[in-house]
């Protein structure tokens, strides 16, 4: 961080007084993940009234724009409602006559080079932009296929979000700000779309990332980052340690991860601040996403800042418990008869303790949904026996949000790894959603597409079709075992013809020959 | 057709002068198929050259307003690249400062009742749109699924189409025009997206297809109505005949019929013009394709009107032409030793000299691709063998856009067949396109979810799966398989509940007596 002196404010509730001309208001979320589970009777609508919420309260607060930081969409390939529900609700919020009053100072051209409208939106004569969005794009809705393009370029196209963060190389990441100026204070905003942790480890160790700065009045910016990353360390080179950047900087807004850890921290080493604002929905039911949502009101003035936290009201309760059957000897021990009934019994009570306790919580908050999410993780080890629990958490179909899980068996060891594990909880990639009853499409499809091109056809190597298949499941690149079988007969037919086959008789016994 | 006095203007090119206050200029395209063969090497950017041409030229020609009839786009769910391109081409050329300069009189919120923008898009204040463009939509792109949405609402919720001629009831169709107004000039913009033809066929004969009318000035309308079915006669109610129609209408836009026969023809019994622009890419090898491809500039003035036809240059010429050996009996009969090598022989120089017909042709077009398609049709039947066409097609892969099909064998009768249908000529659900060696990924995912529903499931009945996998087919409907899947399991959930099954060993085996 460069010397000058800046610092937070206090975190109270920021009085009307400091919103003048000089000062940017921003809205911080990340990871609204619009579509998850988006077919589930009861949690269906959760991540659009969600989003919703959020730009409501962007539009109340009056704020300069809205800063995402990636994975707005779960699904690379967002349901047609999905992003039916998205354009709507952007351009319900967002463009409007409220004067936008900062300006863009940097080369657009460079900020946006991948857009075929290079500027930012509200600049566009065309569109009547109130709240500018910018968004770097997540893991779940990154760029893929030939032309490299994301589900966020479609509402770029648009004219509804500004997505910045690209990366045109994958072996060099040259950041160029997009520099705002509102009065006097000036904004340098950076961001990196998600990349394979791994990839980008590598690229910062060796110094293949660089952040340029503007050369005139560098000590007056205020540096603002946004990162779509694991923040905690999922192997020795699977993460980004915050070290790793630029100590210039002066606060990172960290996303993918889902946990709400909101509150600026200060990283000693590098002096910046780092504010996880976390997912505004639960995508798993650990620990992590049981922290109350929040999103952010940033206020930035000069080089000073101010973060609010801004509590999420449509966001479902979830509430989870640990019980280690072990650590209540006098209640139940594996020789004991009928101890099964009585564990299962005694859970029922702490399900039940859990729902009661979301039922008080919710009083005088209309907007949040009825039933909970409710989790209840039985540590049965010790000689315990585990009963049936999807049987178990059917007796709540009526009080919980997800009635086929209530209640999760898990060993001491299993549990350990993953208390310790837990300090930024996140769920990685759970494409295949949980709402399912036995056989999702994507399941089926992969099953049989498996059989298909190995057992039938006899063209593919296993390594290839793992590597389509993997492809196929993480982003629905549906092209991907097309292409490759594409390749494979056509690799095919270059083999015939270089067998100078020429009969169709012959190069039917050829291929029978091969298979 | 009320009795008030209207003609068409002379089919020359319409003067300067007719361009007044008072005078509608429409820009009138459909079946753009955006998408189609997207993939192809060769043709894949063909589609959209020729939406931007279309747009480009609505732009040059300063036309009030583009009227589309219906598959815009070519798949039910587009590609994100194709939408992406459709966005951008739509933004760049349809918004911009250009005043509108009709009115819109009707209700637009009963227009428009679908969308949750119920207006037309160029007088929403956030929009600065120059060209308002209005569609029904096709087979190809129809509302599907529990939202009923279609690609065209997509491009509706973005403000950059006005998606009308919705029908909200399958019982009953109550066509409400959108009334235009320009200068003296009133419009009544009827229209009705694709339903599928038996059942259109059945409202009209059941009287459950009403069109309204504006109660005053009635006699003052041009009744202008667009419709995207089938317009030849597929079977007895297979089609829409013409004198269904109200005869209150002045010009009827025909969607959905390929061929380009854009000259109003004349109903003579309901004293209506018909207009067939036809689509502008040929997504098949038929005659009708192969005649020059055109879209019209209609001008509306009081009930007079005048359909120009402008020609499309980035359209990538066809040459179709038919030979039946046996009339050739100087040439070559069954008998003849080596009379494949002759016929073969022949052929290639039947397509070379198309090939070469369509170079002189192209002389002075820089705008048309290259590569022509080239279809020989050789009716083989008296005798004759067919020689390998892939093989031979392939000698021309340097010269045409279509090496893998130049040459088609057929017999007489069927051909004969073939012929007699042609009159407007069309290709009715080409979902699985041509371009792929072998396999499709959603012919592979067919092939394999059978398999697995069927063989390993055994759960679902071939009925239900068949109408199941005809819905993955024709609209890349994913969800129809998992309902179906989902719906079965619970049946059987059902089914194991009330026989009371209470153990998970017990449910295991009464799935296993059942399977």
């Amino acid at each position: 961080m460069s010397q000058c002196i800046w610092r937070l404010w206090g975190s109270d509730c920021a009085s009307v007084a400091r919103d003048d001309e000089d000062t940017f208001k921003i809205l911080i979320a990340t990871d609204i993940h619009l579509g998850y589970l988006e077919k589930d009777a009861v949690r269906g609508n959760d991540t659009f009234n969600t989003f919703d919420e959020i730009l409501k309260c962007a539009k109340q607060n009056q704020v300069d724009f809205i800063l995402l930081g990636g994975d707005l969409f779960h699904e690379n390939k967002p349901s047609r409602r999905c992003l039916h529900s998205c354009i709507s609700l952007l351009r319900k919020y967002c463009m409007g006559d409220t004067p936008i009053l900062f300006d863009v100072l940097s080369d657009q051209a460079v900020n946006f080079s991948n857009s075929k409208f290079p500027w930012v939106n509200y600049q566009d004569e065309n569109l009547n932009i109130s709240i500018p969005v910018f968004s770097v794009h997540g893991n779940h809705d990154d760029p893929t296929g030939a032309d490299g393009l994301c589900a966020l370029d479609l509402l770029s196209s648009a004219g509804l979000v500004n997505h910045f963060g690209r990366s045109q190389s994958v072996e060099r990441i040259e950041i160029s700000p997009v520099l705002l100026q509102k009065g006097s204070t000036k904004l340098a905003l950076y961001g990196i779309g998600s990349i394979p942790d791994e990839r980008l480890y590598r690229m910062f160790v060796n110094n293949q990332v660089t952040m340029l700065r503007p050369k005139e009045d560098q000590d007056q910016w205020f540096n603002l980052f946004t990162i779509h990353q694991n923040r905690s360390k999922h192997g020795a080179t699977n993460y980004i340690p915050e070290q790793f950047l630029d100590d210039f900087l002066d606060l990172v807004v960290w996303g993918h991860e889902h946990e709400c850890l909101i509150n600026p921290s200060r990283n000693e080493q590098r002096l910046f601040y780092v504010t996880q604002p976390g997912s505004s929905v639960a995508t798993s039911l650990s620990p992590g996403e049981a922290v109350k949502k929040h999103i952010g009101l940033l206020r930035v003035k000069g080089r000073k800042m101010n973060l609010q936290k801004i509590p999420l009201h449509t966001v479902r309760q979830f509430f989870i418990q640990d019980l280690v059957l072990s650590e209540h000897p006098d209640l139940f021990n594996p020789d004991m008869p009928k101890v099964n009934q009585r564990v299962e019994a005694f859970c029922q009570e702490k399900v039940e303790a859990m729902i009661e306790e979301a039922e008080r919580d919710r009083l005088g908050n209309p907007l949040t949904p009825e039933k909970p999410l409710i989790r209840l993780r039985v540590d049965y080890s010790g000689g315990f026996e585990a009963f049936n629990a999807t049987r178990f958490s059917q007796k709540f179909v009526e009080q919980v949000a997800n009635p086929k899980d209530v209640v999760h068996f898990i060993r001491q060891k299993e549990y350990k790894a993953k208390v310790k594990g837990n300090t930024h909880t996140h769920t990685q990639t759970i494409i295949i959603t949980f709402d399912k009853p036995t056989f999702s499409d994507v399941q089926i499809t992969l099953l049989s597409v498996c059989f298909c091109c190995t057992v039938q056809l006899s063209l593919l190597t296993e390594q290839g079709m793992g590597k389509a298949v993997q492809e196929y499941v993480d982003k629905e690149e549906k092209d991907a075992i097309e292409e490759l079988i594409r390749y494979q007969l056509e690799k095919t037919q270059r083999h015939l013809q270089q067998r100078g086959v020429l009969t169709e008789e012959e190069i039917d016994q050829e291929v029978q020959r091969r298979g």
